[in-house]
């Protein structure tokens, strides 16, 4: 197994999180996308988005962070990270959702302006941000996790860049119950940092 | 089961044809998101995003056009619309990222700004949209379906915003495999006009 990844992506973060969770050993293999090299055609190959994280295995790749932690909590979670009923594999992705929509383009994009590693609208962004940091203060002031009742791959897409919310402007000391999920978290067997 | 939608939602829309598609019964309950109801109390004690769709059923409440459609597809689609297997659901989840990322902040975004129901910088939207359309037609230039070789959910999430990029302001006639797609699409047993 083959991650595409380097050590500042949030995005990659995520897959190799749950890789060391699992124990599952992969290789990586790195992309330095401030440099372009997630531009050339080279990578453009495996990815037409042009992003990382890509995972490769078995002769198949897989492109995006959810695609890739949903390969591989069906492939190695057994039914713990990511379950097949249908309420309960929908109330996972559900939070998926939110980390690929206001925590991606809220806290990621305000922090990608702030880092100079991308333009746009920092308020708007930071808008988007905030609103999803709600959210999850609101679901985690009575939840231990962020469904089910238990870690899953919903945890593991939210936290990266929930954890790095202050880099977007967007202190966590209003969200108590974030703050003390991120703790529960990175307590967790197998959770490594990010750089 | 009760969706909450609207006519004019393109994400409400993906749920509304995989049901017809699927045939299965439901309610629809109307949310006006013109006059804000999106916003009052009620329906963010429902969905605290504020936004549509949202599908209850059994008791269970899951919002999000991802979610909703993973859901429907397990319980009423058997392996066909959503398998569990690792690599094909990833296969499918893959897609279904790319339609939460370029093709709703690229080409929902960009369609809002000119519809004059979302300010933002229309030059970033449509220049995320157009690197979704092409990575779309780059794929169905040589695959009948979004993914595994047959509908899913992937054309599900893929169509609604794909088919309403002219009111984007980008053309479809440098995507011939995209409009061709689309045909295919829409002659699916099923298939509903959005409005």
């Amino acid at each position: 197994m083959k991650l595409y990844m380097n050590d500042r992506s949030g995005n990659a973060y995520k897959p190799r999180l749950l890789l060391s969770m699992l124990n599952v050993p992969y290789e990586k293999v790195m992309v330095d996308t401030r440099a372009g090299d997630n531009r050339k055609e080279a990578f453009l190959k495996l990815n037409p988005r042009g992003q990382i994280p890509v995972l490769e295995d078995d002769g198949r790749v897989f492109w995006g962070s959810t695609a890739v932690l949903v390969y591989i909590a069906r492939k190695h979670g057994g039914e713990k990270w990511l379950p097949t009923e249908p309420a309960a594999v929908a109330e996972v992705m559900q939070w998926l959702e939110l980390a690929q929509n206001e925590l991606h383009y809220g806290l990621q994009w305000a922090r990608g302006v702030l880092n100079k590693i991308k333009t746009g609208n920092l308020e708007e962004y930071q808008g988007y941000g905030r609103r999803g940091l709600a959210v999850l203060e609101g679901h985690l002031g009575s939840h231990d996790w962020v469904a089910l009742g238990r870690p899953t791959i919903a945890d593991v897409a939210c936290y990266p860049y929930t954890s790095l919310a202050e880099e977007a402007g967007l202190p966590l000391k209003n969200s108590p119950s974030v703050v003390a999920w991120i703790s529960r978290f990175e307590a967790l067997p197998g959770w490594v940092k990010r750089i």
